[in-house]
């Protein structure tokens, strides 16, 4: 068996006519636009068949022209709530809420604007709505109300609000006790395709519309160790000498990545290697070597100097950014020419994959895209063009690794609709802790991924515990893109880079290679969590909602996730010494110390441990610990059990394998009971 | 001479033919739609006689119609730099930013949110130009080029940045060096009328627009004393009893406010005295003998349980707001039920004015307004609505003023186009001093005014800070809405709350009220300035750009202000102790000691002193300090002479009367020299 034998993440998928997804449901209100998220996609819908086979439609949109556009409106039951569209990083539970689903770079008011806006949500009564646009459109999530329509009967309270079953006080004013709509206004439109996911929870829903979208992506493993984004003032000496430091200092890391300087010109981009580089192929060989996989940061806006500049000119938006073109990626024409260029010159070198930044219309801070009235030869115009940019863009670096045969895990820092299918991360410039923990369970919602990376941090207990949530997310990524030192050899940012190392450096970087370590030990079980995502749709991080619809306590929990299916982790901010966790459903063991729990608890959270618990009853793989994941000792295992009484596990590996353990133990508590799994055998050990 | 004569503010100015006004250019551009802020003006535009005649456009728009709308062109030359665009509280230069211009409550991204959206900019080329839309349109100002059109010669730099003449290395980015466009996308719409206002400077275009707008408002004396809104938790006994301890205290006030719940339902509003005022024509009595104005906080959604209720529905929008109606402004039956009702109710009654909040779609943040689809009896749409909600509901409140011929000044939490006449000022939840600061001088490149409110403070310092700003500034305001003390007499909230006084409050109170006697002083100056900007058009509050375009260093300065001619502001925020100030052409005496500066200077700010210079040759008129404008002695001036040898002073008054003061005073540095002015004749002391 060859672990390491490519599993095609999508392309081998048969493309399937839609009356061969029983459960899904697509109506055609008015005449929809041309040039949409389905209309656009790579990726063909996967079977749906593991799924239960739903014949009616939950929920039946309704739609009319205006003279601004077209509105859908969709029924809301009391109590019904709303989850999703996209990376809102500002809020979680949508009903009650507007939303108009901009792409924007700078979040900072939940208003709906978005790396990542997606227009699909689901409901508390199992089901998602996909409205198949790529207009800025409104949603309206449960909170108009048309005049004259009394309220039911004694539903209304002093100033108008009521407490909603099961919710915390602040969501008083919300009437969630009402029956409401979701009414989504569409600019320009004069019509749309709405599709419905049945469940018939809201967990099935999301894996509907996950399998539609063409099933979640499967990173390489080496995706999945520690990655570190190098200060972009390092020449290709520095690179090395850092890279081999990790390797010396026993630093988990299984990718580089460098940032923008490594090309003649960034803003806007000639993909082309500076005099930094001088070699570059030496240096991927040599990194290589030393089993580092390389990442490059680029955007798509091309500069003149590039050598693609005037292939793209014909292919490309009227304005230009940066003084470059902005590629009309709906056109195979610019796929092409772009991708042809990126292999030859990067990823034939050996390059691994890319950080597509910039992709994410961030045009309210100066100059930094193109206006939504641009035209591109596609027929798109730029509103269309940028609710579709970070997708197109992730389709036309995917064109080269699937035509090479060759995984790939990258950033990006757009997406939108259907983006289940790629082995992008997303991230952000913004940097409030809490708020990205929370980002993980969000994302989950839309088949998005999401990274809390860590850049810099206020101090070492900020640093330590920005380390684990990066640690348990969907890319452990630190990224020293302006700093000359690992953060742990000096916190701050301009003493690190004058070379001005803390004197006790040592300590904190061996309390970040605990952290590190802890990630290198779980890459097992989180691959094995995308490979279900690949297999059912079922996103590895996701809200605890999503596994338990029916517990109103998890209805309001973004602070906690689920990291496939049996950990629920419960990150810890600076400043933070205990938390309060939310165990749903049985039982449940601290993953530390094996003690069982269950229901709302009161956890200490000393700074050297992330709050983790596994379900009880489950037998958890851990890795050997190593420095990266092409060392064969990372393919050891270890059986933690997790059980007072019978365990199972289940993992599934890249070749597609599906490993079941079961353990029929007799009446034990705790952790620290470890069994070495051999031949994919569970022994005791 | 009656100078309690109430000078009409507008309504007696002569409608005038557009070809009466030269200087101003319309452009009709394709089919402009039928609701815009100039089809719907209650005021006419005024003469603009006193400024130079101008027979030729200085600029001309070009438009073209999209399937997404319209696009409209305007020129920009290297280097012209742009302002305006209403109250954007995040960016003071526009040229090179984008913004789309929508209403909203929280703007906190310099997005081109604002409570106060206007389509209208000014130039350091001298002209305005006006975007008559009701729509929120997207402006690419400066920021956005066409591909393929070449650079001029050696402009770019590096990665293509160049440094602008004579600002910041901050604005190296925005190519101001390049000619360019301002790129004006109207959503929706077929076209629009364009208006150009000349110049030659850019001031005489802000007057122009603002005369055309119906020129300035003269609020009453009274409007420029002290401000205080009461906790909204009093009753009727306590207004009246901290009235009482304000007088008994010294603390200078003129008006008081009510906040929401003098009403039986605020959420919406009902506008009936709620039980809490059992008799508030006694207490309206009780306060005029006592020389208080009130001021009643509302909102324009109207609860069932209003008498009006019934009446407005069949003239409001088709979706409710907290279970109101959305009354609709652009039509005369619901102005009038509208006024009527609150002229019975509350002004008959001695009223002075209103807080007219929640105009400004705060919809983002929970359910706080009308959507962008809803439908108006009038025909206009939500988003039409949004755009003129601020200035129609404005007009309906001045509508019981004018026929009273009683003049008012109030609150307004929302603006927009030509909104020059309205004697209202705008206010924001946002609390950032040094962005409150920058409001001020924002301000008045839109035909608006802005005040820094004083809620709650930090600390004394940051108290005092907040207080000297809004001491300057047009409106005095202290909002205690949610405080039971003043905030001298406890800073912290919750304690204030439980009456918890700080024992040494009387030293706190002691500074505040040195702070607000200096406001008082000011009121002559201060409503000169005010009755300029009604003859003239001139802004009393502006920035120093305004008055000195030809000089470069005043061109990103909007952390000073004039007030008036011959003033300027220097605030300083808690935490600072000296600040740069840069001083324009010719000398200038600090207020305070009357030394001369002149150019770019370093000043110490001692706490109890705020910088503000007089232009060198002034006559600076200061009036008794009062408790209260009604007092005559407020009529009171003394000279004082900010000169080294002539000077000159000149005092618009209530009335028309222009009274021009001068002084061929011998060769003498310094202030303290006070000259008791008399029957308006300047007289030795």
């Amino acid at each position: 068996m060859n672990r390491r034998q490519f599993l095609a993440t999508t392309a081998a998928a048969p493309l399937l006519a839609e009356a061969r997804h029983p459960g899904i449901f697509k109506f055609t209100l008015g005449t929809p636009e041309q040039i949409t998220p389905v209309s656009t996609r790579r990726y063909a819908p996967v079977s749906t068949d593991s799924l239960p086979g739903i014949s009616t439609a939950p929920v039946t949109p309704k739609g009319r022209i205006s003279k601004r556009g077209y509105l859908v409106t969709l029924p809301l039951a009391p109590n019904e709530l709303v989850y999703g569209l996209g990376l809102q990083l500002q809020s979680f539970i949508q009903r009650g809420l507007k939303k108009k689903l901009r792409v924007n770079a700078d979040p900072k008011v939940d208003s709906g604007d978005s790396h990542a806006p997606v227009p699909f949500y689901v409901t508390t009564r199992g089901y998602g709505v996909l409205i198949d646009t790529a207009r800025y459109a409104t949603f309206y999530c449960g909170n108009k109300k048309r005049k004259g329509i009394p309220d039911e009967a004694g539903s209304r309270t002093g100033d108008g609000f009521v407490s909603p079953v099961g919710l915390p006080a602040a969501y008083n004013r919300y009437n969630f006790n009402q029956p409401s709509e979701v009414l989504i206004e569409i600019p320009e439109a004069q019509g749309v395709d709405v599709y419905i996911f049945a469940g018939p929870s809201l967990r099935e829903a999301v894996q509907r519309y996950n399998l539609f979208s063409g099933s979640g992506p499967i990173p390489p493993r080496w995706g999945l160790g520690m990655w570190y984004r190098a200060s972009q003032d390092f020449t290709q000496d520095e690179v090395l000498k850092l890279s081999a430091e990790f390797r010396q200092r026993r630093i988990p890391c299984d990718v580089i990545g460098l940032e923008p300087k490594w090309q003649t010109h960034a803003y806007s981009c000639s993909y082309v290697w500076s005099d930094r580089f001088p070699d570059p192929a030496a240096m991927v060989e040599n990194l290589a070597a030393d089993h580092y996989r390389l990442n490059l940061w680029e955007h798509a806006f091309t500069h003149p100097s590039s050598p693609i500049y005037k292939d793209l000119l014909a292919h490309s938006g009227d304005y230009e950014v940066w003084g470059g073109v902005v590629p009309d990626f709906l056109q195979p024409e610019a796929r092409e020419i772009f991708a042809d260029f990126h292999e030859k010159t990067h990823v034939a070198l050996g390059v691994s994959g890319y950080k597509l930044d910039e992709c994410d219309n961030s045009d309210f801070t100066g100059n930094w895209s193109f206006p939504e009235f641009s035209a591109f030869p596609s027929g798109a115009d730029g509103e269309q063009m940028h609710s579709l940019f970070g997708l197109r863009y992730q389709d036309t670096i995917q064109s080269i690794f699937e035509k090479r045969k060759q995984p790939t895990y990258g950033l990006v820092r757009s997406s939108g609709a259907l983006a289940a299918p790629y082995p992008y991360v997303l991230y952000s410039d913004l940097y409030d802790h809490a708020e990205f923990i929370k980002g993980i369970a969000k994302s989950g919602f839309s088949g998005i991924l999401w990274t809390p990376e860590l850049r810099d941090a206020k101090n070492e207990e900020d640093l330590i515990r920005r380390l684990q949530s990066v640690a348990l997310s969907p890319m452990a990524l630190i990224n020293g893109w302006y700093i000359r030192n690992p953060p742990w050899k000096q916190i701050e940012r301009a003493a690190n880079n004058k070379d001005q190392i803390d004197p006790y450096w040592e300590q904190l970087e061996s309390r970040c290679r605990e952290v590190m370590n802890l990630r290198m030990r779980l890459v097992p079980y989180i691959h094995s969590a995308f490979i279900r995502y690949h297999r059912d749709g079922l996103p590895p991080f996701r809200a605890l909602v999503m596994d338990y619809p029916q517990d109103p306590q998890t209805w309001t929990i973004d602070d906690q996730y689920m990291m496939g299916d049996n950990i629920i982790v419960a990150p810890v901010v600076a400043g933070q010494h205990e938390r309060s966790v939310y165990l749903p459903e049985g039982d449940w063991h601290d993953y530390w110390t094996g003690y069982r729990h269950s229901g709302r608890i009161q956890v200490r959270a000393p700074l050297e441990r992330i709050p983790i618990f596994v379900r009880g009853g489950t037998i958890l793989p851990l890795a050997d610990i190593t420095l990266h994941t092409d060392d064969p000792a990372s393919w050891n295992l270890t059986a933690m059990i997790y059980s007072d009484g019978a365990a199972t596990g289940t993992l599934y590996e890249e070749d597609g394998t599906e490993v079941r353990y079961t353990w029929d133990g007799g009446n034990f508590r705790g952790a620290g009971k470890r069994y070495v799994i051999t031949d994919r055998k569970l022994m005791r050990g």
